[in-house]
């Protein structure tokens, strides 16, 4: 028989995009009984219980986590060892805790020595998201056919485990587990560095001349488009996430600088065979991802009005 | 009146993305009553004919043109003066030429010496495309509420300009005039870096470790999937692209690189503030290519499989 997804009391520390749409699959399919939030803000709970996300909310962390059997911590990466400290009080050790946050190494470093059966800590993350940051930002069908990769440790017990894969699960996550640093290393560059790359290079439009930015904005072909949504992303996650996963996307982002000076040599040089030889075996990256299933030939869907 | 976007015979030089989608235009409102393709491969031009996109197919550039009224280059940029020259002898001094690619003054350089009549050229630059290529990619709501850029020069017939400008405004464009530098400055930062910067990181992917490639592709998160779309455009066009707008290219990575060293260096003291700051600031970028209209919100429009 497959482990429960279905928790008692759970208590979501954060509830923005990521933990407002698990409240809303949880809700959907009856897997709580009773939904709780906890957020610095007050406004942040009037939204999430204006949208009926949750019943109960609190700016409390030790009373959100009160009589909880789940609690899932939402909080930028940075905050976590905090909340977990703040939490810590009001924590039952059968309680599994379980998080979301997009780095695993240093949160799990953080937010373990606070609880007080750490065993019951299920570090997770579903690779999920949208530029879109809030409560209201929500939706339930977020997860569907994306990965969530769990990151347990060697003492973490099987049975929290497997009740937080199968939430994942309940959720339409295709799950995997791997150590906390090979994910660091994985996403650094999959997720980590497009985002740097794309905050800089707005940036850069962004310190422009002003005759030339309007133009620039005016003009926002393809690749620039894409990139602006990348880079409206939530300022104070990724923040966390470049600084607390700051040895993987530095050694990315050295691998990266190296190549993109070698193609800036090959444009002042005008060797175009090296140019073309390039693009020609990036293609074949891209039919890799087609294959993974991750993106689907979006021709009928372009990302502008029609 | 307006100028009719109406031509008796025209004559595409190349037949891909750009000059299919233009010649499914024409076809479908009746804006010509004979359509001709050239294109160096018979294959190509099997493709074309197949499709049902000209009536006429040829591998001769002068052929191609004889009689036309008519002539859209849409080769990759660089092989434009060595069509232009080729096509010379069956070219008529009444005819209009244009073309549709992605870098304006050294493309003019490059063509106009060999025209019998070089102030009926209409330099254009449809600001349009996905990351097909092949008369296969072709559809025909490819220019629909997207900006057309022309680039006339001081001695262009205002007659031709004005044809050329009802042709795209047919096609669903919204049509602009600028200087060629200055369209080659705008869209060295809004399309060329963007796409230079989605090449590299692909190209830094496909030399990673097999092991860690492969986990790359299968987690691919949202950043690093949009740029592998990037990175599958036509590689010779972009080759040509990079080597013949060198200098505006070379300016803008230079201010690129200059902000990817002071990111890279916050990371790596910790400036969390600094990283805040600039991530806030370009989400007002953002907002400011939306109002533009030139991307709407895509929340409910995820570019992957669900």
């Amino acid at each position: 028989m497959s482990p429960p997804a279905r928790f008692e009391r759970v208590a979501f520390i954060g509830i923005g995009l990521i933990n407002g749409s698990l409240a809303k699959v949880m809700r959907r399919q009856g897997l709580a009984d009773e939904l709780v939030a906890c957020a610095r803000r007050q406004a942040t709970l009037d939204k999430a219980l204006e949208l009926g996300l949750v019943e109960h909310a609190t700016t409390d962390p030790a009373a959100a986590v009160e009589g909880a059997d789940l609690v899932v911590i939402g909080t930028p990466p940075g905050a976590a060892g905090a909340v977990a400290k703040a939490m810590a009080p009001g924590l039952s050790p059968r309680a599994i805790v379980t998080d979301v946050g997009s780095i695993k190494a240093q949160l799990i470093e953080d937010v373990r020595p606070h609880l007080p059966a750490p065993e019951r800590f299920v570090p997770g993350h579903p690779v999920a998201g949208t530029e879109h940051s809030g409560p209201e930002a929500a939706f339930e069908t977020l997860f569907v056919n994306r990965h969530c990769i769990l990151t347990p440790l060697p003492d973490t017990d099987p049975a929290a485990l497997a009740r937080i894969e199968a939430l994942w699960r309940a959720a339409g996550s295709r799950v995997e587990t791997m150590t906390p640093e090979h994910h660091d290393r994985v996403l650094a560059i999959t997720s980590h560095l497009p985002h740097l790359i794309a905050y800089t290079i707005v940036g850069t439009v962004a310190d422009l001349e002003q005759h030339l930015q309007s133009e620039v904005l005016r003009y926002a072909a393809g690749g620039f488009t894409d990139f602006t949504r990348i880079a409206a992303s939530d300022p104070v996650m990724w923040r966390d996430v470049f600084v607390h996963n700051r040895e993987a996307v530095l050694e990315m982002l050295g691998r990266f600088t190296e190549d993109l000076t070698a193609l800036q040599r090959a444009i002042r040089w005008g060797e175009g065979d090296k140019l073309e030889a390039l693009f020609t075996r990036t293609r074949a990256i891209r039919r890799g991802v087609i294959a993974e299933g991750q993106a689907f030939d979006r021709q009928a869907l372009p990302d502008r009005p029609e």
